[in-house]
């Protein structure tokens, strides 16, 4: 694969500056990419290594001070993601439904739809047009999945989810397991039956090897465009809104509630039942006891607010000094007072 | 489905306070119920919350102050168990062996027992009656699993385990594989055979993506009851006690000892080789390293008594202030100090 | 299987003294072990168990004070591990390639390939002499795996990964999966394609449930020996070193680049882009923000250098009591004040 930059500009709707007619073969970072390669510079802080970079062209939002190529593009992440698609395509799943997979007949499969190896598909189950499902896939009875999603190998879904369209599940996920939710009876802890379901909207992208519970009753639910990284927990009941970033190893507690553009960084752990507004950002491995205000950042086990968070961890290095100084001061404040009774 | 509200009181064994003629077609829970639902108010806290509810009558402990039809129980929450399974049973598993498992000869598979598509039973597999082995599972040779339990989808475990009976063990966990032993052999670690195996007692109940490893020697032991949430780590040689609650990423190192109704919350640690007594309680996110005494409660990194803990993070919070009246008394006791040296 | 002690020494190249005539049959650990099992020694610190074992010999690296038969060697570690494999071999899967599993014929396959039921491996797939890939497993397209690996049960590896040789990954784990980077298009998080890879080395060994990311450009690399427990998540683009030893619930962030002989406690997180020095040793949960020098040991959150994290953990124990200290201070100090007013 290659083409002229100016082919490239073209494609990408750019602002073309310097020599048109080099031949590009690919797209890589700064600091690593071949003299074949175009570049982006996405983060205004990188341009000073510029200088440094093999690359042909860059891809910028401004034009920079620089002898190089450039494409000038309103938004350079986007333009680098079809850079991408340009130059590496996805390798492209064999289409059809393999013989091996196990579809029951009163389930409803979506034309252009791929079934991988050994899959199963229980009855009642509606998959829309052009969804890949990947080898071992199980989908459980009623479970609907709707158009362009990817459900990659060995993803377990449980009966009676609802899965939008274009979301990706990655490996080994399990979605609609049972919740944990015990009542004690004679002495021991007892499953309470979980009757709800996962809902899964438009767009909404989880990693590998993560698990979504399903509802005691009513549902789980995932807002639209909201993404999950590897490991990621979400319990019973937990109501997430549109467009949050959830970071690895995550764990968010029964009937919790996320707003929209929340961001979790790695390792947060909800509480059951607290409620994040909009646009909450949690430091890594904060344990969110309360709930948190629209707008504002937290961190810290409990959390607090960020910036309170940062002053008292800065200031408990001090602390075995601030004992030390007490002491002193304990000392001098003794010595004054015995003076003081002399006289 | 549907009965009246006496037929169900009949079925709870419950007292009936008002109209028997009703007509119940569900139930759920307060907040979101229909007038043709019962609900439960298994929290007395809630009862303030009655006023608002939909439902058609009330499961209670005792009667309440209240225009609608009560049905008085010892327990509530087993009433709710029980009329959730009434309107909800469970989907059934489909019965039976499905023809593309691949079940050894040598296997013992007991009545009514179901194994999913693709599943694989090695060699001298032991299957109790009535359990459901799901699709795309793997147990491994000599591995013994008890009556009526429910092994889910794309669970492995490996070879030699014990399990109970009425176990389940959900979606994609694993159980039986190697724990982290290494020993630095030739400047490398090297892995130490593990030549134990994992025991679960019954009603043991296993989420989704966990991992519970075989022992070095002997075995990693569950005692029955025990429950355990989603992406939970049991090292080898672990011994837990009866009807523990362990919730969702928490991680038990190597050996570590944990005795009987101990609940550890959302992704505590607990180190390897460390004792918790029965009844032990670790607040989320903790670090537990030293030994914990029956019947006490636990909280931080590392983890200390649960009072001091709060009342720990409780002053840390003043701690700027602390060091910032530490420079005023400092001030302070200087010009006294002055004063005092000038007479 | 049995031996005579006389036996089992030149076998382990050990020194023997006592009756080389006793028959051994099998090996424990000093506190579960049967009079006709030997021990070993191999924490010095554990001499003082030696004279409540029931072992009818001890392996050592010394002979010590005591009646019994004893073999010394050079490495106990590597004499233990030796001798488990002599009485507990592994159970041997079962040779060849299972008739159900599905092999792309553009893959190639070496000699003595042991690949399970249901398995997919795709085009382009190379898997070379002697390696095992469990059932239920998926190898995409051009991904290569060495000699004498251990992939098991229901592994995903994703396209164009590249595995060495002896590698050990446990059921259920994910490597190659896309890694979490994402750039705001249209207001909302849009999936940064990833066109790198993973690589892992000679002798890595990767526990059950873990993720691997592939690279965004590049690869996920890691190095040679590098053991990994369970649930453990590598992000996009890490550089992992030699011999590091990565306990369960660890997290590393995208990009960053650990040295060798590192050692990551349980549930560590490591935010992205940060660099670890060799030799890094991280306390159980620590939070590692900041770059760290080799050969340091770093605990808290966030991560500061170990002695001093446990000054100040210890001091903030401390702090409720210095707060009321400081309060009496500061009435003396009053009084004082008002004295010398007076006069």
């Amino acid at each position: 694969m290659q083409m002229t930059l100016a082919q490239l500009a073209r494609h990408l709707n750019a602002e073309l500056s310097g020599d048109g007619a080099i031949t590009v073969r690919g797209i890589g970072p700064l600091e690593a990419v071949t003299a074949e390669q175009v570049t982006f510079v996405s983060d205004l802080q990188r341009i000073k290594d510029i200088a440094k970079t093999n690359a042909c062209a860059l891809i910028v939002s401004e034009f920079v001070q620089d002898d190089k190529a450039q494409l000038k593009v309103k938004n350079v992440s986007a333009a680098m993601i079809e850079t991408i698609n340009l130059f590496f395509p996805e390798p492209k799943a064999e289409g059809g439904i393999d013989p091996t997979a196990k579809i029951s007949e009163k389930a409803s499969i979506g034309e252009d739809v791929s079934i991988g190896p050994n899959a199963v598909i229980e009855d009642g189950v509606e998959i829309a047009a052009s969804s890949f499902i990947g080898a071992g896939c199980f989908i459980g009875k009623n479970t609907k999945i709707g158009k362009s999603c990817r459900i990659d190998h060995n993803v377990v879904i449980y009966h009676g989810c609802e899965i939008g369209s274009f979301v990706i599940i990655q490996a080994n996920s399990t979605i609609g397991g049972t919740g944990f939710g015990y009542a004690p009876v004679d002495g021991m802890p007892k499953l309470i039956p979980h009757v709800g379901n996962v809902v899964l909207d438009d767009y909404v992208e989880i990693g590998a090897n993560c698990c979504v519970d399903r509802a005691k009753f009513g549902r789980t639910h995932i807002g639209a465009g909201t993404k999950m990284d590897n490991l990621v927990q979400i319990g019973h009941n937990v109501q997430i809104g549109k467009c949050c970033l959830i970071v690895s190893g995550v764990g968010i507690g029964g009937s919790a509630k996320v707003g929209n553009g929340v961001v979790l960084a790695g390792q947060v752990a909800v509480s059951d039942h607290v409620t994040l507004g909009d646009g909450v950002m949690a430091g890594a491995k904060s344990l969110v006891i309360h709930d948190v205000v629209a707008g504002t950042g937290v961190f810290g086990i409990p959390a607090i607010g960020k910036n309170e968070a940062l002053r008292v961890w800065t200031a408990s290095r001090k602390l075995p000094k601030v004992i030390e100084q007490l002491r002193q001061l304990e000392r001098r404040l003794k010595n004054l007072e015995a003076k003081n009774d002399k006289k």
